[in-house]
Order: C-alpha cells, then sequence, then structure tokens
C-alpha cells in the first residue's frame, strides 16, 4: 500500500477539530482505506459482501448439528432477503452477492445466485483429498474474477462471507496444518455442537491430516487437501482484492481460513485487509496473529454469512467520513491544544 | 425492566434462521431493547445524541492541554456540524442536541443550542464546592426534564455526550471519591497533557478532594463539590430515560461518570444503560464494574462528545432489526440444529 498516502491522511486527521488521536482506530481505518484505495478522498459509497457457499464432503461423518440440507435453504433464505447477512447488510448500506461456489444442489437458472460451481461439493477429506489440486485452483480463480467485476462495477469496498454445514470442520484444519497446532487446539463446536461431537469432530480432523499429510508450504495443497470451495472463493476474493486496491474486510473463522490461505501465497496482501471481529471459535487468535490483523469487534458472534464483516464495514465507513467529513481548526474557528 | 418480556424476545430469537445464540452480543442489545422499551416490536427510528456542554473552575489550575475557550468554539463547532459528533452522528441516522448547561459565554439566542446555563461553569474545585447543592440538583433536573421531552417527541434511544475543557479532571475525582482508589490510580492524560501536566492534574485533584471531603453516601454531595454542569445533566438524563423507559447509550469516561451519579441515586437505573465503549481514560473500567456493564467497542477512543455512542446506537440498532427482520425457520423453510 502507498506509505505516502497514509501519512497525508494522518496528518489531515491531526488537523481535525480532536484532540490529536483521540479516534483512535477510526483514525486507522481511514488513513488504511487511504493507502489501499490510492485516494485522500475515497468512496464508501458501494459496498458488497460475497456469501460463498458451498457443501463438504466430511458432513458424513457427523461433525455439524445442522444436516447438510441446510447449505441449500440458507441459500434460497439469503436469496429472500430473510438471513443475517441480508438484515446486518441492509443496515450498513451493502449489496449481498451470493455465489455457488459448489453446493450439492442444481439450482438451474436461480435469479439473482452467482453461479460458479466447481464441484457438487467437496469429497470426504476424512478418506481422501477433498478436491483437485485443479478444483482448488478454478475455485480461487472464481474469487478472483469477482474481485476483478468489484473494480468494473464501481464497489469500493468488499466483505467476505460464508455458508456450507461442515465448514468449520476445513477451517479447523487448515488451521492445524500451517500452525502444526494439536487439532484440540483450533477446534471448537462451530453451530452449537455437544461434547461428545466435538470429540468426534477432532478425531475426524485428525484423521483428515494423517490420510493427506497437506503441505504447508505448499498452500495451494493445503486448500485442495483439507479446505473447502467457498474457502477458495474467499482466498480469491481477498488476493483479487488486493491485486485491484480494493479494502476487504474479512468476516470470522472460516473467511479469516480463506484470508490464511491468501497471505501465506502472497504475504503482502495482508496490507489490504480489515479483520471484523473476534469469532468465538478458538483457532481464530492464531489466524489473526499470523495475518497480522486486529480484530475490530468482539460481539461474540458465530454466525458467519458475512455478518461481521457486514458489522466491522459501517464502522470502516464510519472512519472514512471523519476524514471526508469532519472540519478542520482553521474552518472552525478552534484553538488548538499544546501537549 | 421487564424480565417476561426479555424471555420472549429471547425465544424469538431462537427461532430466527440461526444457530441458538450465535448473533452474540446483538442478540443481548435486542433482548435488553425490549425489556427496557417495553414492546416486542419496537422502534429504533428515532435518535438523540445529547452533547452537554459546560466550563470548569478548576481549568485556571492548568489541567488541560486545551485553552478553556474551547468549550465554546466547540459549540459553535457542533451547531455548524463540523464536530466529530456530527459526522458519527449522522453515519447512524441519530440527531445530535447540543445543550448549554453552564458555559462561561453568553450565546444570547444562538439557533439550534438548547439553552440550560445553571451558571457561566463551576468554580474552582481546587479552592471550594465546583457547585452549590441547588445548582446541582437544577442542572440534574435539566437532563430529567430532556429525557421527558424525548418521550414526547418520540425519541427512541438516547445517547450521551459532552464538552467541557478540564472534565476529565472531574470525572477522575468522582470515581476517586466513589472508590476510595489513589487519585493517580483513576486520572489520566485527558485531551493528551504530558507527564508534568498529568502530575499537576493529580494534585490538584487530591487538593479538591481534601478540601470539600465529598461524601461518597449522597452521590449529590459529590457531583456538587468536585463534579461538573455536563455531568449533572449527563447523570439527569439517564434518570430520566429510565423512568420513561428509553434506552441511553452512555458515551465515554466523562459520560460514565455521570451515569455512575444515577446509579449510586437509583440503582436499579443500571438496566436501563448500554455502556458504548471502553475508554482509554485510566478509571473508566472502574466505572464500568460498579455500573455492570459491558462495553460494546472498544476502539481506543477518546474524544467524548458522545461519538463513542454514537457507534454503539448503530450496533443496538442491528440488533433490534435482527429481532425484527430475520426469518424463522419456519418461514423459510430451514431445518433446525440438533445440539
Amino acid at each position: 500500500v502507498d506509505a505516502g498516502l497514509m501519512a497525508q491522511a494522518q496528518a489531515r486527521l491531526d488537523n481535525k477539530t480532536k484532540p490529536i488521536g483521540s479516534l483512535g482506530r477510526l483514525e486507522e481505518f481511514a488513513r488504511r482505506y487511504v493507502a489501499i484505495s490510492g485516494s485522500l478522498d475515497p468512496s464508501t459509497a458501494k459496498k458488497a459482501i460475497f456469501t460463498f457457499a458451498a457443501d463438504h464432503g466430511v458432513v458424513e461423518e457427523g461433525v455439524s448439528a445442522f444436516p447438510k440440507e441446510v447449505t441449500v435453504q440458507m441459500v434460497f433464505n439469503f436469496l429472500k432477503g430473510g438471513a443475517g447477512i441480508n438484515v446486518l447488510a441492509n443496515h450498513v448500506g451493502a449489496d449481498v452477492l451470493v455465489v455457488d461456489m459448489g453446493i450439492d444442489h442444481d439450482f438451474g437458472d436461480t435469479p439473482g445466485l452467482i453461479g460458479r460451481k466447481v464441484a457438487r461439493g467437496t469429497r470426504n477429506m476424512a478418506k481422501g483429498p477433498a478436491m483437485t489440486r485443479e478444483e482448488a485452483v478454478t475455485a480461487l480463480e472464481a474469487g478472483i474474477e469477482l474481485a476483478r467485476g468489484c473494480k468494473t462495477d464501481g464497489v469500493a469496498m468488499a466483505g467476505t462471507g460464508e455458508m456450507g454445514i461442515g465448514n468449520t470442520t476445513a477451517a479447523s484444519a487448515i488451521i492445524a496444518a500451517f500452525s502444526g497446532k494439536t487439532v484440540a487446539d483450533v477446534t471448537h463446536r462451530g453451530t452449537g455442537i455437544n461434547d461428545s461431537a466435538l470429540a468426534k469432530k477432532i478425531t475426524i480432523i485428525e484423521q483428515a491430516l494423517a490420510v493427506n499429510r497437506p503441505d504447508p508450504k505448499d498452500p495451494i495443497d493445503v486448500l485442495a487437501k483439507v479446505g473447502g470451495l467457498e474457502i477458495a472463493g474467499i482466498a480469491g476474493l481477498v488476493l483479487g482484492c488486493a491485486a485491484n486496491r480494493i479494502p476487504v474486510v474479512v468476516d470470522g473463522f472460516i473467511s479469516t481460513a480463506g484470508a490464511l490461505i491468501a497471505c501465506e501465497l502472497c504475504p503482502t496482501v495482508k496490507e489490504y485487509i480489515f479483520a471484523a471481529h473476534e469469532s468465538v471459535e478458538i483457532g481464530h487468535r492464531f489466524m489473526l496473529e499470523r495475518i497480522g490483523a486486529e480484530p475490530i469487534l468482539d460481539l461474540h458472534l458465530r454466525l458467519g454469512e458475512g455478518t461481521g464483516a457486514a458489522l466491522a464495514m459501517g464502522l470502516i465507513d464510519a472512519g472514512v467520513k471523519i476524514l471526508k467529513e469532519m472540519a478542520t481548526f482553521a474552518e472552525a474557528g478552534v484553538a488548538e491544544g499544546e501537549y
């Protein structure tokens, strides 16, 4: 990102009618947004949240509290506007773009759904690779392409979100593969499984890692063997946003696994990411530290879909408005402080 | 507040298309808002932030980085719409109501300013009581009356804010009086004073407490002797909001000192308060614990004016919309989970 522009943005903020630095992280959001977008007068008008959806073969092992059909049912709920992400995106003035990355359902020509289906879900990672390397690359490229479309369509800020029954299992497997931590240390209850289901989920992830031996030095290998198609789409979107200088707000646990894949592929991508919130899922903190991002919110969210990203977008937007709309000391005729 | 309604609100939230409890504190905001307002379908449409302004005699001791004139200058900045609170209130759809509680300036008939001047600033608390008991009560009553006006005007949610050069000195003195902690443990840099000014500020507060001996069992005595007129206005607004079942969002350090006075006067008021954010000022945490409130945001804000309250209002509004706008499992045809 442009360090010179970042300094210019902070100099402007320091001239606003407030004690220096007193708007804390709002000022950080503003100067980073300027440095990413490349403009001292950046727009935040058009915002889009991409909710990537896909199914997971590993669900047949019984790792989730919800049946696999819920992925499809929730996609229709997104398209009808009844889900959490619809309410929160609308609240902050963002569009919700629902992407079928690999749902095990034939949607035909469903209006509003962005079709990027790579497969009808991943295969069961407990028995072999979730995807081929080619499938993983195709899904990544779909995400990159959607980011390019943001540039074309004038989307100023993008957010990530996801829906996929079983996808906390994939996210935990990805973290374990990169971190070398034990599976138990990075695996939590997802949508709300009980103790015995949690024990089973941990065993299944351990089995998936033993069967597939993903290579942490090869992020696409990790993504293909124990990841998910929606996670690949998120990774691609993050890469594409960085390439197109679009600030990208990464939602919670699963989205951060996608962002982690992107950052492992290309570390400078970190500078383009805003981490929306601190997830309840253990393992999230490790990823945030690896990415070097400090979460904006801590509201104990664990829904996904992009809900945390939507709320964080509202706060980033507020920071940019401080830069653009507040009066300076000179404009307002206010005396400056002596520190 | 109405515990039965709170339980009914949570039951409705549990029926929405999401894992139970997965929207974390947004659900807490929604159920508390319902219990406070007394409606399962509460409005959040009309929001108002009261920015109470007053001067402080103790400024003559050199406790602030800014000259006293800045209180007046910032009031004109508020009225022209150029301050941080204007930008952030506008961002969340709230009105800013600027109240002169006791500024050392004759505003005449300034349009937009709500005149509730009790005195032209407090007296220097380092030499004697900041106010008489009668002045403190008059200022409290002005705040209570403004809350009653909210009810009349259909304001659904109120926020507190303040402007008053020198008012972190008053707030720290109030905390020290109630907590019995040393002044050094509850006194910080305000708008940004340096080390020697901080040492002087601590000495002045110690002197004010020694000279006035405020009685922590008599909150009005504390308010009158070492408080401020804007802090009294905030305390009154909080009391009045509770009496009128209006959720009240309390901003940072100084606002919380006002809310603390209200809670010491009437402990059940706590149930009507949302704590907007964790201030950078030390001493804030003590007050939040005493009030029993968990702050919503932690963005390292230390501006005041109601800026944190505005941002928190946006998040509370989001929580209420989750309750009102999200589809249920039955409406969306989504299968429920088994936990």
